[in-house]
């Protein structure tokens, strides 16, 4: 079964071209697993973001930087305004932005501004696990509100989580698009959530660092453009980091719905705590909003076919697993709780198969029997990644 | 009068190459401005640098970073390890440090953590302008330490300093080497500040991003070196981006003199609130630490030979001036007062000579008749700054 032939994307890379590169993503295991565990892309560079570092490094532009007449961290400030208003229909103003060097910053941030010691946030579970660290090392207590499966997909389960919500809860970390289960939320279950946190007078932390990835027939609405009410109690946090797949570089938007909300934070976290990021970041960033679009164009078709494969070999390899079509990033949260594997899915996959998956209990305790698997590689690696996979299944039996 | 005749260094830029860069320090002001204002210099950055992000960009290596074996940060941790002991034959730990993006960064961490709103903090003056802020924008109170000009150089006035420092002081922010005076300071000046700290049990925060730059005669000596009752007590901060010129680039480390004190520290400052350097920084400043000096050797010889130039050509056309010879830094601390300036002295240059210093006032505001030259930059610029700035003084006759 070969995925949907195309021509070959000039995105694609070979392994010994990945495997050169000094990241977590191929280096992490052994030479003979093949990775699809950290969400990072094994894709070329976009070519204006390529530009804009070959310029710094051809004039050795290492100093203090001054963009457009301004400090760097305006221009970045101004290319977010651009980039929601032309990508996503969204109007902001620089003036509420703040720059981060990434989410997991912008989490400890937001968690440390909004809450104090002892009260309550709640999380989206499945969750990505700096998440979860973030409340508990700043001695927060964690509400975990479970998303259940409908059958068609993973959906929040707001009415369970209103029953559980007490007078101490803070902060709703919410993650949108949904890593892992790939939700695009609609507009209905995003009025719901604001409607939930405005009842119980909660700040919604929106990650949306995935929105870049939305396939076909999905769309992505700002958590903060719902409405003033809903904006008024939202810290949206971005990064051109993911989508762009250039996650070394650090750097990072965190965008507040209103000025009073950016000063309630600002009380706390004084801007200059957060540093700043790097020029190489900033001119990634504004490079891959301003110019990168029909790159990533290029990248959404690529994922969209490896995505539509990928569901269908795990339905023909595992009938027993669920995979539920992923609405946005490049990653399928897969069950495998009725193939009774003999460990753990990560441990089996990894130690049986030679293939890193994210193994599912990182995302809470009780997914030990799902993975997460990052199907942004080329079609000729995915294939081998599925062929491992299926093949240590059938050696259970 | 020439600066003394050498062969040209490798690391010489010539105007139009310095322009093209987009740096502030020649972009704040108008084109027809000498810049000799911000702490950058106008020179080639370090071949080692060089080739280490000419490697990023060729592998596209923008992905989370790998480094031997393990994170990237603990790749900058081991090359603070191994500098601290080539260099300065101080011998520390890597699980000590922390990754920072800049000195401003760790110094609102620093009294965020060890102060309350209310409580003392103590500051070298003159000082780096962002030190004042980090006191004032944190609720905190300033107590000003004025450095003593001794007809020599500039010395710390300690009697002075414990006769007005109370119970409430908590944190004492010290620059070694020092800007804007250049001093390196001496063992019996740094022994006599540590006593002063632990009679009034204070946390040192001893910036120390001068360190590469000392000139013959002197030495650097770590504050945290002196003595493990002082380590007990010191948080260092340094960076190779100001030895090394790639402030753009952001990337630093704070080492903690004892696990106690990074315990201290960390319960209030989780370290992932204050992110992570971006690959291109840590990756220079591995480069810098590890292979750098002989690159900084030439610069180290340049900036002398400016140096005492530029001490000859003050004395020669402002005999009224006071400049005490930098034992480190490029930078030079020089007191107009007794030349009666029709303006403060940083205005009256930019506006006369169109040279930009950095203005005294910016230092401590009773230093409106001083200003900070920064003198790395090639002999034939410092030349037409110097010339320039003479010749707007001759015109007030």
């Amino acid at each position: 079964m070969n995925i949907e032939a195309q021509a070959k994307p000039s995105v694609e890379l070979d392994i010994p071209f990945l495997r050169a590169r000094r990241n977590v993503k191929w280096h992490r295991y052994a030479d003979d697993v093949l990775p699809a565990w950290v969400a990072e892309m094994d894709f070329a560079v976009a070519a204006p973001i390529r530009a804009a570092l070959d310029r710094i490094a051809r004039e050795q532009d290492y100093g203090y930087p001054h963009r457009d007449g301004d400090r760097a961290d305006a221009s970045l400030a101004h290319a977010f305004v651009r980039r929601m208003q032309s990508r996503f229909g969204w109007q902001t103003d620089a003036a509420d932005t703040l720059a981060i060097a990434d989410l997991v910053q912008g989490t400890f941030a937001t968690v440390l501004a909004f809450s104090d010691p002892g009260d309550t946030v709640i999380l989206q579970m499945p969750s990505y696990p700096p998440f979860q660290t973030a409340v508990n090392e700043t001695g927060r207590v964690l509400q975990e509100d479970h998303m259940r499966d409908d059958g068609g997909h993973y959906v929040l389960d707001l009415a369970a989580l209103d029953a559980a919500t007490g007078p101490r809860a803070r902060v709703l970390l919410f993650c949108h698009p949904h890593n892992p289960t790939g939700r695009a939320f609609s507009r209905a279950e995003l009025e719901a959530v604001g409607r939930f946190a405005i009842k119980h007078d909660l700040v919604i932390m929106s990650d949306e660092i995935h929105a870049d990835l939305v396939y076909a027939g999905h769309t992505h609405i700002p958590m903060a453009s719902i409405s003033p009410a809903i904006a008024a109690r939202t810290v949206t946090m971005t990064s051109a980091t993911k989508g762009y797949n250039i996650p070394g570089l650090r750097c990072g938007v965190m965008h507040f719905g209103s000025p009073e909300l950016k000063a309630r934070f600002t009380k706390r976290i004084p801007p200059k705590l957060l540093g700043s990021p790097g020029i190489t970041g900033i001119d990634a960033t504004v490079a891959a909003w301003d110019d990168g679009q029909p790159w990533c164009d290029e990248v959404l078709a690529l994922l969209q076919a490896n995505r539509d494969w990928l569901a269908r070999a795990i339905a023909a390899e595992f009938p027993q697993a669920v995979m539920r079509l992923p609405e946005a990033t490049y990653l399928a949260w897969i069950d495998f709780s009725r193939l009774n594997l003999p460990d753990t899915a990560g441990t089996f996959f990894l130690e049986r198969a030679k293939v890193a998956l994210s193994p599912g209990e990182n995302f809470g305790a009780r997914y030990g029997n799902f993975s997460r698997l990052n199907f942004a590689t080329s079609p000729a690696i995915l294939e081998q990644i599925i062929g491992r996979m299926a093949a240590a299944v059938r050696a259970l039996k």
